[in-house]
């Protein structure tokens, strides 16, 4: 099975992105959608930022949740490690 | 053991931003500086985009592997479940 690369233009606080990737249109909306809904959040709980402030405090925070993922992803490995091993 | 707030500034994409919570200073730094290197790279890669876009773009790249490892960690959370029930 080849894997095509799917263009989509998806809506994000107001604005039109294109997204280019290879996976499915569904998954790209709801990644779009996620970011759309946060920067909404970040923004109702600061009204003085700009879309620039408000998209890279966004970014801040899907990337701390990005590390407590990794560090939990680890601690499984390990776990399952050990009951494999 | 009392959390305690921490507030400390730092630079990303050549501005400053306070960031509130409560997790370790080197914590913050370590993920203000994966934004900022994040940002770079996007902006390397398309030298149109302004910055809000370069911020979008970025936030919507760390969603996607967020939502990668969450699909991972199911299937690690399932697998230990077999192995322990």
């Amino acid at each position: 099975m080849k894997s095509e690369k799917i263009k989509i233009t998806v809506d994000i606080y107001g604005q039109q992105y294109t997204i280019v990737g290879s996976e499915s249109t569904s998954h790209i909306r709801y990644v779009a959608n996620q970011i759309d809904e946060k920067m909404r959040e970040i923004q109702q709980a600061n009204r003085m930022l700009d879309t620039t402030n408000v998209a890279v405090l966004t970014a801040v925070n899907i990337m701390h949740e990005n590390v407590l993922l990794q560090e939990q992803l680890e601690v499984l490995e390990r776990k399952l490690a050990l009951l494999e091993g």
